[in-house]
């Protein structure tokens, strides 16, 4: 099987097992407890956030761990909200967001919150200006995701939390497909308050974390209890989850230049190829350095994008349509409308994800599956057989 | 070593570490995904929820997984009061319940909502007669543990959820400690809302569930974002977690009967032992029926509990001071001082759990360990000596 869909990169490394794994039954104690084995616990969640900061080039003290991105997400914005509420009422973010974000938004708007979803161009970019033309005097949080998880567009993310501290407003991105995979540094980039999770970097499901500025950490607990997290999440503590994720955060830092500069070139490889070979496709989403390494996302006219992946299934090949909250449901791309698809494009494209094990061998088989199955449902297709009547 | 903190009943069983292994490499598709490999997670969350469901005795569509106990409570609690703020602002809970309670429901005080915190008697009960009286026009949720953490007295759960229905008012309940230990059955008991986590049962830390009644089916999520979880809690699927919460599940169901007998006759035996071997001894909590079959709690007077632990540790013995939760911190045991112990006695008080593997050899080990350590603590407090002096 080739794995190109959106679980490419979820696949996690022996080594973050093999780390994993003396904690589930070994060193079972509660980090919270005060003897031996409870010290072992602590001892590694040390480790672990040591690691994770050091991914983001800042202390291991801005570092929360949480059960996943999600979570993140909504305890960022709504937390960030609620702390702010005396001061406005209005929030920023764009169209394009994760669900988590964008569903966080709208349970913010029931509350009585106002919530601007700026609009992208046909690339997925918003910019800069369009942030700034956006803030009011009651804006009290800008949310803009660090790259796209559906079409790999990278967003002007320091750019815009110079603008956010310029009009003294917290900013907060979704990192959660460009945390490892592309370099951050909080900081350097004006971003208060940034999601990631473990699964998208070859670590362990169920865990994730959320980063705060000094600014931001002020904000309550999304979910109260214990002392967990420095009083910041309660819930007695995923040891080996948490374990995982640091060994990943580590193998990531070490590894991200020279994956960046394989999965890119691969990608372009790959989106070159299909479009050379495979008449009637596009590209959905930037190119080059604006686009995240490993994506690729690629519509395919008169073909339903349901029915290539079952073929490509059949063929030994995953791919994902869409993203893989929404996979399986009836609408179409949110992502894909919004830089200017139609209903019947956004039904037709395909993401392809490359993961540090993707090979050339691999696409080179997928572009001649593709080649053939498309070319298969194609012909089947009654729209197709006008279109090539009339124009060719 | 001796386990007889409140991790003892946290080291994962091996069946349940080898039912997680395949999902971790292997079958490693998101849950939600379409395509062969996303279908293998799919259905190994759904023989989990079968599982979990059955331990309740209930379906499957009841059962939602979350990240753990912690998040179930905040979740139960903070959404109901949220769909019903409309009908009133009233809480009612107890005295004694675990910090993932006590604390949401004063973060929902800061919201405006009135909670009343029923005072418990010596033993730890709350009665229904103290329920009923504490219902008021706008009262909207009881939420009572069904067992305490660190005394182990069980709650007249049926009881109380009767009259929260003749009310009309939603019952939750924080059944973490009870969940597997205790036979529970929601529907009979009258429980709209029910908290559980996986790593009490030797299954996974990081996993846990909130069963939801038919009534209670409409609170909104906690966490928002994709569809996960039939659209209630979002986030990528903890796969291997959900399947070794399953597994544990399973296990739990098999066993209950003979753990319940075996531990409560071992437990009843040891506190019978420290109660006879050593003086100035007492139990606090309920006992027979009314206590957790694995829990003991006994204070030792003249002995700072902190220091006790640290000698027990270096004997081989591990046990607990408080909750897991607040175990380091300064402050005394609410619960201990809800059922009337002063704060002297509070810090003189070890908890002890029992686990399916502990055996009567590790009691009679440990027995003889306290005897040795605590009289060596008394020989060097004052407060000891000149009691001795007074009353010998």
């Amino acid at each position: 099987m080739i794995y190109l869909d959106n679980a490419a990169t979820t696949q996690m490394k022996q080594e973050v097992l093999d780390e994993m794994m003396p904690y589930f039954r070994e060193y079972y104690g509660n980090a919270s407890a005060v003897y031996e084995l409870g010290n072992k616990s602590k001892y590694a969640i040390d480790v672990a956030r040591d690691r994770a900061a050091a991914l983001l080039h800042t202390k291991a003290e801005r570092i929360f761990f949480t059960s996943g991105g999600s979570e993140s997400d909504n305890w960022a914005i709504i937390k960030t909200a609620q702390m702010l509420k005396g001061k406005g009422h209005h929030l920023i973010t764009t169209a394009i967001e994760h669900p988590a974000v964008i569903n966080t938004m709208k349970a913010l708007e029931d509350e009585g919150f106002e919530v601007t979803f700026l609009p992208v161009d046909e690339k997925g970019f918003v910019t800069p200006e369009q942030v700034e033309e956006a803030i009011r005097d009651d804006t009290i949080l800008i949310s803009v995701m660090f790259a796209n998880n559906e079409i790999g567009t990278i967003e002007p993310i320091e750019e815009i939390g110079c603008i956010a501290h310029e009009h003294g407003i917290l900013f907060h991105t979704d990192a959660v497909q460009a945390f490892g995979q592309l370099p951050i540094d909080p900081d350097q980039m004006n971003i208060d308050l940034l999601s990631a999770s473990a699964h998208k970097i070859y670590g362990p499901k169920g865990v994730g974390l959320l980063y705060l500025s000094p600014k931001a950490s002020r904000i309550r607990s999304l979910i109260h209890g214990g002392g967990q997290e420095r009083n910041k999440r309660a819930g007695t503590e995923n040891v080996p989850g948490i374990v995982g994720f640091g060994k990943a955060c580590e193998l990531a830092a070490s590894t991200i230049n020279e994956r960046m500069q394989q999965e890119s070139s691969l990608r372009d490889y790959f989106i070159k190829k299909v479009l050379d070979e495979i008449p009637f496709t596009y590209v959905n989403g930037a190119s080059g350095d604006d686009r995240l390494p490993g994506n690729a996302n690629i519509g395919f006219k008169f073909v339903e994008a349901e029915s290539e992946l079952i073929m490509l299934d059949q063929k030994g090949i995953a791919a994902s349509s869409g993203s893989a909250c929404t996979a399986g449901s009836i609408d179409p791309s949110h992502v894909l409308l919004a830089i200017g698809r139609d209903e019947t494009e956004a039904r037709e494209s395909l993401r392809f994800t490359l993961s540090d094990a993707t090979t050339k061998e691999e696409l080179d088989k997928t572009v001649d599956v593709l080649k053939e199955t498309v070319e298969m449902l194609r012909s089947t297709n009654l729209f197709y057989q006008d279109y090539l009547e009339k124009n060719g």
